[in-house]
């Protein structure tokens, strides 16, 4: 074993920052064998110097980040500040200079990936970054490596756990959305501001990773549709136990069937109870792979939290330290594929509809005639009514949302059509 | 991209074998473009040479598999032959003729792993094994590389899909085990001779294998306790279903409380309904690893069959290749903890035990006491009598095997016990 150690520069002391660090100094002596060579923390930045940080000692403490990338003597650079600026040229400065980059951004990699990757390559670095997506669950390596020798057609999963604690919360116990986010609040399972999570923009960017590592093609953020989770509402639970179903917010990245063109795409939808992530509780995330060799993988665990995405960080920590010791660098980005990134409009599924419509003769027939008109076969059709108002539930077999968006417009537009109450996709079956 | 192919030599071209060379060549750009090279199927050995294959270049085939790995210009060479030889030597053949080599051969790896790993790292070449444990789930390089950071305390698996689909069977309909085995085979699930399955040999080999990786220590296949499941009854599921639970053959690899030691085995199982894997179904794997910072993960899919576990072959064909042009090695055996392993005596669960017993008073009082001379604390008792003769269905609480062996010994003994119907260990609670 070396005894010369690499040195680690710790970018970042909050949630995750501080377990890599504790895991660090506690593992150490594992960490030395199974890399071949000590890992030493040579400083640590953050914002706010004087706060008190256990188990680190304040030598290593600095506020200034760029000085420490810049340093020359550091092989790897961890990066868990988050968001994108100084986290983006601080990475790029850390090639620069010499070292390797470990990180846990996704909203940086969702969004400058590209670019990271070409520094990373042209410095003859790493960069990895498992944590990014779904925590301690090893996602990334199992696309990237494990299923390097088959073709994935579908990434499907759980990928956001504020979210999956919400919507499981209203489906056991009936909650409207307020209700069940306040109680996400109060456990700390939100934040206070929850907009990245409700809205799906934390999930989006997890499926704009997923679906470039999985395709062999660059995904761009704008490139995935996103539809948060804040509409659901328990009457739309209700339906879904209805059709035998649950409520999910999914991040889903398909292959069409022709196998030219993907999509990515982030929304609520209803999944079979039947289906292994309908049982998936809390916080936890799952993602569901589906290739032509393998079949079906699952993979399940924490989503979040400081030390299972710590675990994640080490992962790479390790990975990295090695390679660097061989002289090498592991896979980089892979977009040779370079295959077509449709719009929402070209995926095709299922809809399940419910309209507020007049009670009386017709409204039956002058619906379906709609729905035929723009190509939307219909699967099941439920009528209830009283009191001169009655509603209608219409399940569809699949056809592309761009059918369905003019199918609800024209619906809109119907006398005896009072309103769209919600319209969710099904998926999953 | 380097135009010069790289070498690959296939060694058996069965169920896995025939499904490697088919993705080889229909996935040929993918590979090179994933690799950095091409990939050339060099050679096929095989036993019978005349037997028609698909897709197969007759010329390839070659029934001298030794003289294959040493044509000197093989760059990887797949073993896909199974059992021990002349894997074993092909494999070690395959080395010093300048080879790395994948191989999906559990019962090999679990038995010369420790031999087979010096002889590659004495030659400086790759031998890499995701196949040899639960097909297609990526396993072992999650095990070795993603959680490289972290501490594994348990190893918990469903990893035989064919006793899982026979115990599955059984759940569902209250088949006793020869009717669900017999459907098993006339499905395909179960071979002519299920021995290994149903024995628990091709699970205890995986355990060895497993837990050898989770705890970087050598894991010997003798070291693995086991115990298959042709004793596994429809009253023993009709007594699990009382307690909230079902049956499953796990592979358990843990490491002890106190950290020092480790054991692993192979034994049917009830575990609760709510714990995933009780939901695996039929033919299909799943394992739970448990570790200090990641938590619980779970890994789903499909143990078996040719193409999975072809999926998982290519994988590390892959991997291997870029190693390859790389001028580099991927992290070989890790067996630095070298914790002791121990023996089933050591391993504290729970059990659930039912007994044929005097329908007399006294009995329980008498019963109660073997428990408690041998240490053995009870949760629950539950007695049913008719006609002289009851039972006793005794629930403990967590106690070491060697504690329970012992009190069912003297159980044994008394006069009022006729008859020990069944022990089962409960876990995953
Ligand atoms: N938390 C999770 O469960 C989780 C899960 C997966 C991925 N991630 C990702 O991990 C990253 C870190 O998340 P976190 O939850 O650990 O965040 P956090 O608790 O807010 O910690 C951020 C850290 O960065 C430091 N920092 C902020 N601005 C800085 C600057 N300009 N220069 C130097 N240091 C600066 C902060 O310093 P002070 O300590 O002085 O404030 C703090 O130590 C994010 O990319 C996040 O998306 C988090
Ligand atoms: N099948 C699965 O689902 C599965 C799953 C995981 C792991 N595995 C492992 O994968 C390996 C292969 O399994 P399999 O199911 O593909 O076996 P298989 O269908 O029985 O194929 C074995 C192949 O090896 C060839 N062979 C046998 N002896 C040979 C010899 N002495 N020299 C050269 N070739 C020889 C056979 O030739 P012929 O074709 O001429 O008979 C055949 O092509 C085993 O280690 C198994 O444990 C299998």
């Amino acid at each position: 074993m070396r005894t010369r150690p690499l040195k680690v520069a710790l970018l970042g002391c909050g949630v995750v920052g501080s377990e890599v660090a504790r895991i660090m100094t506690t593992h150490a002596d594992d960490l030395a064998a199974r890399i071949g060579a000590p890992v030493e923390l040579a400083g640590v930045a953050v914002r706010r110097p004087s706060k008190v940080r256990e188990g680190i000692d304040p030598a290593l403490v600095t506020t200034d980040a760029t000085a420490l990338v810049k340093r020359g003597d550091i092989d790897v650079v961890v990066e868990v500040i988050g968001g994108i600026e100084p986290a983006r040229t601080l990475i790029t400065t850390a090639f620069e200079h010499g070292a390797s980059v470990v990180s846990a951004n996704k909203a940086l990699l969702a969004q400058d990936g590209a670019a990271l990757h070409a520094a990373a390559g042209q410095h003859g670095k790493d960069l990895y970054y498992e944590a990014a997506v779904a925590g301690a669950i090893p996602l990334i390596r199992p696309l990237r490596e494990s299923l390097a020798g088959d073709k994935v057609n579908r990434v499907l999963g759980i990928v956001n756990g504020t979210t999956n604690f919400i919507l499981d919360k209203m489906d056991s116990t009936g909650a409207g959305y307020q209700e069940a986010l306040d109680e996400a609040t109060a456990l700390g399972y939100a934040e206070a501001d929850p907009t990245a999570d409700v809205e799906g923009f934390d999930a989006a960017a997890k499926a704009a990773i997923l679906a470039g590592i999985a395709f062999h093609t660059r995904v761009r953020l704008d490139d995935v549709y996103r539809e948060g989770m804040t509409e659901v509402t328990a009457a739309d639970f209700r339906s879904a136990t209805e059709m035998g179903c649950t409520i999910k917010l999914l991040a889903i990245c398909e292959r069409a069937r022709d196998g030219a063109s993907v999509t990515a795409r982030v929304h609520p939808a209803m999944i079979p109870l039947s289906h292994p992530l309908a049982s998936v509780r809390g916080a936890y995330n799952a993602v569901f792979v589906e290739s032509d060799a393998a079949g079906q993988l699952m993979f399940y665990g924490p989503g979040a939290g400081g030390s299972p995405t710590a675990s994640a960080v080490l992962g790479d920590l390790v990975a990295v330290c090695r390679n660097r010791l061989n002289g090498t660098t592991g896979p980089g980005e892979s977009a040779y594929a370079d295959l077509t990134v449709s719009s929402m409009g070209e995926v095709v599924t299922r809809y399940h509809i419910s309209l507020d419509v007049a009670d009386k003769p017709g409204v039956l027939a002058q619906v379906a005639t709609v729905f035929a008109e723009h190509g939307v076969s219909i699967d099941t059709v439920r009528q209830q009514g009283k009191d001169g108002e009655a509603s209608l539930v219409v399940v569809t077999h699949r056809a592309s949302d761009a059918s369905l968006t003019g199918t609800v417009e024209a619906l809109r537009k119907l006398d005896t059509v009072r309103g769209v109450a919600s319209i969710m996709r099904v998926e999953g079956e």
